[in-house]
């Protein structure tokens, strides 16, 4: 497996396009359609949110079906808590792409992104959806990645390729996201597609302990969209012997590629996270469960008092051994050590001694690692995150003003 | 009952004394004795943090006894994250107190707040509990309040007084803290002092229910410190019968006076975060369950993004439904009313079709209301929070530079 440079539309058989529809003020690009040329297995997770957005009550359903042909997504408005005109608007969208690409609803799916409680303009976005049809094509994958923008600050790709039962597989992915940017358009989607043959069944394996592993552990500000969606298109046209059970002797190089995507789209929505100045690697090591692992590195992850000490680099310890004393994680502070980067902060239950210059030279670098060992077993957990500036409450307090 | 204006000597036979031992550098008072003649019942709370400080530690053992004569409590230094020799030094301040007072050992409580990971000076803190026992007096009260304060902007009592059994009882109460303000001092240290007579295993029960109700309501930023704790003493020396059981005839009447006081030192804690412009009461109604109602009131007053709204005077719903979407709480939006104090802004799943122009005169108040109607039940909870400014974001960023 290696890293590659391409769009989300390298896989063979995929196109895509991103146009204006009107749906944004702004003029810009606001309608993305990505689809397959032959029905792809497909598996896709979405918010937990009990007011999860019409589009994503839709998907819902639609992804039962286990193969699709077309995913469009519209920016501009999340056409969530919007009641039944909601509902009605999402289905006329998914009837929309449907009757453009000639395939039946049920192998459509829909994604909104924008300003949440606002109702969609249904007349631009059907005359989008058909305009976007029209333009897609194999080269239209970096024009997708920019329609599904709100205030990303740039578009978020990455892509990988392999051998997969001697034929080249390749797998692209595509995101936009910045959860603490702009709060009412704070949903995460992500894309990835791939020619690999795969069975529905076994891809939805695959793709839920990948978004366990990656954009689960992402955490900008811990709050949780109401239209959070992660779709994997697998069409089968690189021709790979058929994915069909865990045991299958691809499977761990499939699963190690999905993985590598999702984790580096993952990355990308921390790193564009607005108003952030840091970018935060935490390791929570030598847990005594997985489920301890990630609480801890979750609730140092989430603590106001520790994003803002990294804004303010202040490599102050104490606010990490508090953020994991109250995470509910088995904890003893005399076994516990904690290091910035490589410099030791906290060991035997004290301060570890290092030099208060070593600790300032780490905390001004963009790019640090926390880690957390726990010293009371072997399990581990990763999660990214970013620091809170003046930014942040600048961003989210005038947001509507 | 009824509300009255007394400081924590108030009750019969309580005592104290608030000085300066030179702990902090500034000279300010940083030792509070506070102490009855006769041994009172008690019964505390402590900090969940697995991370509990050496004070916090000391105290779960002495609390035991049911009985406490002296309780003392230093600023300046947390005594938290300082292995075995911070229990050595928390050891000392009790024996230290324990002679000064004449009274056993395990009738001392001690509570430290302030910085993480630095130890006590011994010979100032001994010296300055000895000046303290000396010192202690009937009206000691507002110095014994002034010597919690840490970051504080302003000194925190309340008090109540009734008629239990034909005898007029007192109740009063200080404390400290501000969650958000001070990061390595964010700990909420809270007294009550009465004269009532009650059994301590009863006390025990009060307590707990009012701690739930009052304290666990009061959410600043979501951190719980290394040192929080919440003391209830009460001596008897009113005279009236000894409350001996939920079952008591005034029983209802000190659960009542313990919960308005426990209360209101839990919003004034809230109303003193350091940077927050904004006092928000949150009341989550019609719950399916208690839990229901406290998670999603708990997850709007954590969420930054409702937080940053609050400060920018944004009457943004969205954000609100998001967190109770989020919560883990039983929601539909289209069951689900939301209202800004009065003004009605989220109803039927979609917006409340009020005028731009209530919701923003609303926003602008200092004290606002957030009602959250799920609908789907009869359970409630209430949670008093602030808004998130630049202030904090400055504080708890530069707090060591």
């Amino acid at each position: 497996m290696e890293k590659t440079n391409a769009s989300i539309t390298a896989p063979k058989g995929f196109k895509a396009a991103g146009i204006s529809s009107g749906l944004k003020k702004s003029g810009k690009k606001d309608i993305c359609l990505l689809a397959s040329e032959v029905p792809a297995a497909a598996a896709a997770v979405f918010t937990t949110n009990k007011a999860a957005a019409a589009p994503v009550q839709l998907c819902r359903e639609n992804i039962r079906n286990g193969y699709i042909s077309v995913v469009v997504t519209n920016s501009g408005c999340a056409n969530a808590c919007t009641g039944e005109r909601g509902m009605n608007d999402a289905r006329a969208m998914v009837s929309a792409a449907a009757s453009a690409a000639g395939v039946p609803e049920n192998r459509v799916l829909i994604a909104s992104t924008g300003v949440i409680g606002t109702f969609l303009e249904m007349d631009k976005l059907t005359a989008g959806i058909t305009a976007a049809w029209s333009a897609a094509s194999v080269n239209g994958g970096e024009d997708a990645a920019e329609a599904i923008r709100t205030t990303d600050t740039f578009a978020k790709n990455t892509a990988y390729k392999t051998v997969l039962g001697g034929k080249e597989v390749l797998m692209s992915g595509m995101a936009k996201g910045s959860g603490m940017i702009c709060p009412n358009m704070a949903t995460m989607l992500a894309y990835i597609t791939t020619d690999a043959a795969i069975t529905p069944e076994v891809l939805r394996i695959a793709m839920s302990a990948v978004a366990d592993e990656s954009f689960n552990m992402a955490v900008v500000d811990g709050d949780t969209s109401t239209n959070d969606s992660f779709f994997v298109f697998a069409n089968g046209l690189a021709g790979n012997p058929v994915i069909d059970s865990t045991s299958h002797p691809d499977y761990a190089e499939f699963h190690k590629m999905l993985l590598a995507a999702a984790t580096d789209l993952a990355k990308l929505i921390v790193r564009d996270g607005e108003g952030a100045t840091k970018f935060m690697e935490i390791l929570v090591c030598n847990a005594a469960s997985r489920d301890d692992a990630r609480n801890a590195a979750k609730a140092i992850a989430k603590s106001p008092l520790v994003k803002t000490a990294f804004f303010g680099q202040d490599g102050n310890w104490g606010r990490i051994v508090c953020a994991v004393g109250y995470s509910g994680t088995a904890m003893a502070p005399e076994k516990t050590k904690i290091f910035l980067d490589e410099v030791p902060i906290f060991r035997d239950g004290v301060d570890a001694g290092s030099h208060e210059s070593a600790i300032e030279e780490v905390m001004k670098r963009k790019d640090i690692k926390i880690t957390v060992d726990l010293g009371l077993g072997e399990e581990q957990a990763k999660v990214w995150t970013c620091d809170f500036s003046y930014d942040y409450v600048k961003i989210n307090g005038s947001y509507r003003s």
